[in-house]
C-alpha cells in the first residue's frame, strides 16, 4: 500500500491480533453467526489487517457488516446450496450470508473438485461482501493448488473507457500460487485504478489522488493531484486510454461476466448484488507439486534479486510485502486509527460485550 | 489500435483476404506443413489481419516463422503428445511445432474435457509462437463456452515494477465469451503497457510513444513523448507504480506461472521458450447457455449505450471494434504496407510459388 494510505502516526493505536480477533468474533457471534462462521469471518478480517490490507480489515468493513445483519440484508445462519453441478463445477446459492464465511466454503468445494478431476470452478450467488479476494485465493495454496477468487460488486462505481456513467464495480481479482520456502505469490487487485475503499481511507487521512485515478461526474479523467472530491467516478486500471485503461476495463468486464452473468445474475450493472467465481488447480495434475514449488522459489527469488531502478531500494513480488507486514504486525501489533478503537468501545457497550485490547506499545 | 500504429495512407496496398490467405497457406505448405495445419495457421494470421490486429498478422510475424522453419527451430509436422492427464486437465508436448496450429488443437482438447466434466485446462510446452492469444480463446465460444488463452514469451523484455532488468515477456492473455446477437466479448491484451510488436510497428511508421510506456536501460520510466529508442525495456501495464504497474507486473507473473512454471519449464526468465495455458468453461455447467448469451447481449449493449465522456464519440467493449473492422475489411480488403507485398513477391520467387493478389481499390 502506498504510504499516503497509512494511518497517520499520531492517530495510531497498536493492538495485538489475538484480542482484536476475539473482539471481532464476539461481535459476529452476538449477531447470530455460528462459532465456526464467526471464527472464519474474523480470520478473514484479521488476516487482512495483519497483511496491511487495512481497506479490507475491521476498520472499514466491520461496521457495514454489523449494519447489514441489523437491517436484515445479511442472514446470520445461511444455507449453502449447490443448485447445479458437474464433476469440475458448481453453482452455489449462498443463502444471503456474508462472503467472509461463504467464500471459503465455496473455495473448499472447488478444491474438493480439483482433487477429484484436476480443476474445480464454483460460482456463488445470493451472497454478501467477500471481504477481499486474496484470503480466498490463498486458501487453495495450502492444498498444493493454485487458487483464483473474483467478486463482482453490488454497486457500479467504475467508468468504461471513454464513458461518463459507471457500469462496473471495482470487481476484484486474486490469484495465488504456493512456493517451497518463499512466501506464496498472491496477486490481489481491484480492476479499477484505485479501490473505492482506498478513496475512503484517503479521505480519512487527507491523502491526495494521482492524475488519472478518478474522473469527474462528466466522465473526464481528473489529471491533477487533488484531494478526493466528495463525488467522483473511478477509472479502470490504466486510467486513460493512452495508459491502457481499455485493458483494465476489459479485466473488470471479465470479472463481471464470470461472477454476475455466469452466476445467473445477469449483467452486473442490473444485478444490484455481488456474485463470486472461485477456481482451484491441482498442481500435480500438470507436474510434480514439489518441483513446482521449488521452481516458484527460483522465480520469486529471481524477481527479488532484480537490481532496482534508480531511486528504488528493492524489487518485490505480489504477496511478499503482505507476508513481511504480517510477520512484523504479529510481533508489534496492528496500527489502528484511534476512531476504530472508539467504535469497538461503543459497540461493546451496545452489545453488552467486554473487550480487553491489551494495547501494544508502539514499535 | 491507436491511430498512430496504422499503416500510413500513402504506403497502403489493399488486398482481399482470400488471395492473401491462399498465398500464406501456400508458403506454409511449401515449408512442409500438412494442408490442414497450413490452412489453420493461415486462418490465424488472416483473422488477425481482418480484425485490424496487424501486430499479429502476416506483416510482422510470417517472415519470422519462415526463418524458424528454415533454420530448424520449428518442426513442420510435429507430434501432439499428452504427457499427463486428468478428466479436466492435460499437459501437452507440442513437438516443437508452431503455435498457430498447435494452440487450436490444445484448445479443442480443453473444449472436449469441458464437454465431459464442465471445464477443461491444458498446458502446452515445446511449442513455438502462439500468433496472438485472441484467436484461440475465441475458438471456445462457438461451442457455447468461455475461452481463455495465455502464452509466456521466449524472451524477457518487461521490467518488474521498480526493476532495472527485464524478467518477464509481454505474456499475453485473452478471454472470450459468446453473446446471442452482439459480436463476442474478446479481451486480448499483453500484460506490458505496450506490445513489443507495436513498438516495431511504431518504428516502421515513425509514431511516438506516450509517457510511461517504456523505460531506459537503467530501468527509469521514460516520461516524455519520444520516438521509440533503438534500445529500451517495456514497462508492465500501468507503467509506473502510481499508475498501477504493480497490477500489470502481477498479471504478467500470473501468465508466466500458468504457462512456464505449470508446464514444467521453470521460471519464464530461465526457460528461453514459450509455454501456453488454455482453459474452456462449458456455460451450461453453470446456467442455461441461451440465457447467458441473451444476458451477454444486454451487458454488451449496455456498455455501448453508455453516454460518452466529453471529447469522445462512443463507448466500445473489447472485441467490438475488431468485429466491425473484420466486417469492413472483408468487403474493402486489408491495408498492407507496400513493403509487405514486396516481401511476398520476393518469397514467391524464392519458393517458386505464384501469388495473384487481385489488389483491391482503396475505399
Amino acid at each position: 500500500m502506498l504510504e499516503r494510505f497509512k494511518v497517520p502516526a499520531d492517530a495510531r493505536v497498536y493492538v495485538h491480533a489475538e484480542p482484536m480477533r476475539r473482539a471481532t468474533e464476539a461481535i459476529f457471534r452476538h449477531l447470530g453467526l455460528s462459532a465456526e462462521d464467526a471464527a472464519l469471518s474474523a480470520d478473514v478480517l484479521i488476516t487482512n489487517d495483519l497483511q496491511g490490507i487495512e481497506s479490507h480489515g475491521v476498520s472499514n468493513m466491520l461496521r457495514s457488516y454489523v449494519a447489514g445483519y441489523r437491517d436484515g440484508r445479511l442472514a446470520p445462519t445461511p444455507a449453502f446450496t449447490v443448485t447445479r453441478e458437474t464433476p469440475a463445477t458448481a453453482l452455489v446459492d449462498g443463502g444471503g450470508g456474508l462472503g467472509l464465511h461463504v467464500a471459503p466454503r465455496a473455495m473448499d468445494l472447488a478444491v474438493a473438485k480439483a482433487r477429484e478431476v484436476g480443476i474445480g470452478a464454483v460460482c456463488v450467488r445470493n451472497v454478501g461482501h467477500m471481504g477481499g479476494a486474496g484470503y480466498h485465493a490463498l486458501r487453495a495454496t495450502s492444498h498444493d493448488m493454485i487458487g483464483v477468487a473474483m467478486s463482482s460488486s453490488d454497486t457500479t462505481t467504475v467508468l468504461p473507457t471513454f464513458g461518463s456513467r459507471p457500469m462496473l464495480g471495482t470487481n476484484p481479482l486474486a490469484w495465488a500460487a504456493p512456493a517451497a520456502t518463499m512466501p506464496p505469490f498472491l496477486l490481489d487487485i481491484g480492476t479499477s485504478q484505485v479501490a473505492q475503499n482506498k478513496l475512503r481511507l484517503a479521505r480519512r487521512v487527507g491523502a491526495l489522488v494521482e492524475p488519472g485515478w478518478i474522473a469527474d461526474l462528466d466522465g473526464a479523467p481528473i489529471m491533477e493531484r487533488v484531494p478526493v472530491p466528495d463525488e467522483c467516478y473511478l477509472l479502470p486500471l490504466g486510467g486513460t486510454r493512452e495508459q491502457g485503461s481499455h485493458k483494465g476495463f476489459g479485466l473488470g468486464s471479465v470479472v463481471d461476466i464470470m461472477c454476475s452473468t455466469l452466476s445467473g445474475l445477469g449483467p452486473g450493472f442490473l444485478a444490484g448484488a455481488s456474485g463470486y467465481h472461485l477456481l482451484a488447480y491441482r498442481i500435480d495434475a500438470f507436474m510434480d507439486a514439489g518441483q513446482f514449488k521449488r521452481d516458484m522459489d527460483t522465480f520469486l527469488r529471481g524477481l527479488c534479486d532484480t537490481p532496482p531502478a534508480p531511486g528504488h531500494q528493492r524489487v518485490v513480488y505480489p504477496g511478499l510485502l503482505e507476508a513481511e507486514e504480517a510477520a512484523r504486525r504479529t510481533v508489534e501489533g496492528i496500527p489502528y486509527h484511534r476512531e476504530v478503537i472508539a467504535w469497538f468501545a461503543r459497540t461493546a457497550a451496545e452489545m453488552d460485550l467486554e473487550f480487553e485490547f491489551l494495547e501494544a506499545s508502539p514499535p
